[in-house]
């Protein structure tokens, strides 16, 4: 996150909204936000929204994640969100949607679903919004 | 790849391996790679791979890919192959495979599937291996 | 469709609803309907809500999906919402939700996402809703 | 796996094949597998293959697949073959292979990635292959 330059918008229960402003060294060959970029994003947003639901001190793993890349991520700054669709003991499913925003229009970039696994009592430390 | 630091190891016909040396930079919060370094790895592999395949001239977008997150990333550096599985007119599958490297240890840290698509006569600057 | 004993409930354009009553031959070990029957109800559900976006004539082939299972897939009958979130020129990504229905209870039992490829001038029978 | 009509052609541990003749039936509008048979046979070929690990009596479930269909599923018959790639405690993930073979070809229908969760002590019968 730190790397990437990314910061949270939003948080509440089961829901994490991410922002990344656009910075040069982030695209690809043709001047869109690199997959990989856009692909951090989401699935830090995943992460986060998982925690959100998680006992103080319980971490976070990704076991797996899609992502399917719907449009070219162009703008001033990428917009990632991740809900949580399934809450279970061992494993939560989340939904995760990333925007670019340019101006006053929204593009929908990306949207995917990823599989978290909970560590119990590995957090090293405090979780966002807490 | 500049951004992240990853070099071309190997490249033949359909099959590309790239290599990430670890820098802790790209480590989330237990020190392991993040899974968006592993990931922009994985995903430039399968992209290079399908582009040996082109004529030139030609550009290649990732339209989907999915990951599954075998082992923590932890070692000297990832290595990542993209290999063809399917080269279609209009869609290229790839197989991605990640493993950290750590003395003479292996492990494998990640596999996933990858769709690209064909973009003609776009690529902006000479593909790499030509 | 016929196989499997599903019909279609709601169709609208970019959203279809399929349900499919339990059947005994339609379960798993365990009692519950199998994941077979599952994606396939979710995935034809995907692609007849690409086909009601497509010109006369036009068919779909599903170029790769991928599906999250949430629940059980226990109950009276199952309803697949298939929803196209991107409609390209080529290719169209739509995401699946399947619902199993027990009485007035309704459980979240899939989510996915589907690729679909558009096939010209090859449909062999009217579409559904047409 | 009864309804389909398949069976077991090869077994052994971390490897399952499975085969399914081709029957009208599952066929869908071109006259190809229907690609919820191709699902079924490949998500069982993986759930065998993990069965193969697991300590007797314990059970396996499906959490999530991906697929990827690369050809028409056209032939004398299907071949699905289930690999173990990652054996956890918790979560194992398999690759999953479909080959339609047609006289002596034999073409590559589909590739996969799944993920399947261990179900302590819950196996109804016994699997197959003990």
């Amino acid at each position: 996150m730190r790397h990437l330059g990314a910061e949270i918008a939003a948080i509440r229960p089961a829901e994490v909204t991410l922002r990344l402003p656009f910075r040069p060294e982030l695209t690809q060959q043709m001047g869109y936000f690199h997959a990989g970029a856009t692909t951090a994003l989401a699935d830090s947003a995943g992460g986060y929204a998982a925690l959100t639901l998680f006992p103080q001190g319980d971490d976070v793993l990704t076991t797996e994640f899609k992502l399917n890349l719907l449009n070219p991520a162009q703008g001033d700054w990428l917009e990632a969100i991740g809900r949580v669709v399934k809450a279970g003991r061992t494993l939560t499913v989340c939904q995760l949607d990333v925007h670019a925003v340019h101006g006053s229009a929204r593009t929908h970039v990306a949207t995917g679903l990823q599989t978290l696994i909970c560590v119990r009592g590995r957090a090293p430390v405090t979780p966002p919004g807490r």
